[in-house]
């Protein structure tokens, strides 16, 4: 049985979780708080020298960091990910996509203004994160205009990884009203089978 | 015949150079300079609507962005990409670790002091930078104590990857002299067939 180190609060570990409920599969879920230091310690270093969450564990002492090459791992053969090469590359595509240009700035805002309090002390570097987390949400807004999902019109991985913290960007004090696609988006991904809510149910 | 869209300079780009090089493939690269706009041209962002180098062309009409996810495409199917499903997303593992943790740290140090001439305005950012890009060095110098690259046992676009920057560290200020299995591993990967430098030949 798979298990996840994960944090209930934490988006890149949501993705994780929607992803194997939402294939059926039976896991263990470890919450692991990184706020209380629970991922520097020796054990979980030796698990993940990274120090971070979420970290699957496939087998006992097999283990994957890197929640983006979990969903992959987890959706190969599956109707999460498209069989056809192209399709395919255009999931990775969005993936990458949302670690480098997207997780930064939205889900880091989220974490100053959410998690820290919003310190004045990170007021410039939350307008720099602003700034880019709207230019990432306006690409999605463009895609989306002929599109029901981001690749290949079939909700995929790609859905999943960019929603995790697209439809918590509010409490990062993002203004969703401009983006009228993203929001019916969010919806569509909201009204998929076996759908659970963040930090719910764990 | 595939197309890449790149600037020859950049380490992004050079990973899809070096892959359609050592894998035999015959393409056309059209040197796109970031530092004059040519990115943010209609033409471009109706190519890439992010507006970022490298771009491929698979066939007319057909793009892929983001270095990546172009590294799976080519990769597929051939000795670059490892066939066990495991291993496999050991690779997927390194791709955004390579993107999440090491470029912005590593590579925009070098963007800082060799493009833009290590302005005194960005020193604070430069030094948060090395000290993030150490800290991307420091696992990977802890991975390669054991192993003679960095998904099993054999040359991937993992490595090939991770190689993009890491070889050019020093023109970003960084010192590899604590890195000596970092160091003897850039010699393997410069050892493989059909290696070609950065910005040769191009």
């Amino acid at each position: 049985m798979y298990r996840v180190y994960g944090m209930a609060s934490s988006g890149n570990c949501y993705k994780v979780y929607l992803t194997l409920k939402q294939l059926g599969h039976a896991f263990e879920w470890v919450e692991t708080d990184i706020m209380k230091g629970t991922t520097r310690t020796p054990e979980f270093l030796a698990m993940n020298p990274n120090g971070q969450v979420p970290t699957l564990e496939i087998e006992p002492g097999q283990f994957l960091p890197e929640s983006n090459a979990i969903l992959c791992y987890l959706a190969e053969g599956t109707l999460l990910l498209p069989d056809d090469r192209f399709q395919r590359a255009q999931v990775m595509r969005w993936l990458f996509y949302e670690q480098y240009s997207h997780e930064p700035y939205v889900a880091v805002a989220r974490f100053i203004v959410h998690f820290l309090g919003n310190p004045s002390e990170r007021k410039g570097d939350l307008e720099m994160r602003h700034k880019r987390g709207y230019q990432a949400l306006d690409l999605m807004e463009q895609h989306l205009a002929d599109k029901e999902f981001f690749v290949a019109e079939r909700y995929s991985i790609a859905d999943i990884a960019l929603y995790a913290y697209t439809h918590v960007a509010e409490t990062g004090g993002f203004d969703l009203r401009g983006y009228p696609r993203v929001k019916n988006w969010l919806a569509r991904v909201l009204a998929q089978p076996r759908y659970v809510a963040m930090a719910q149910g764990i």
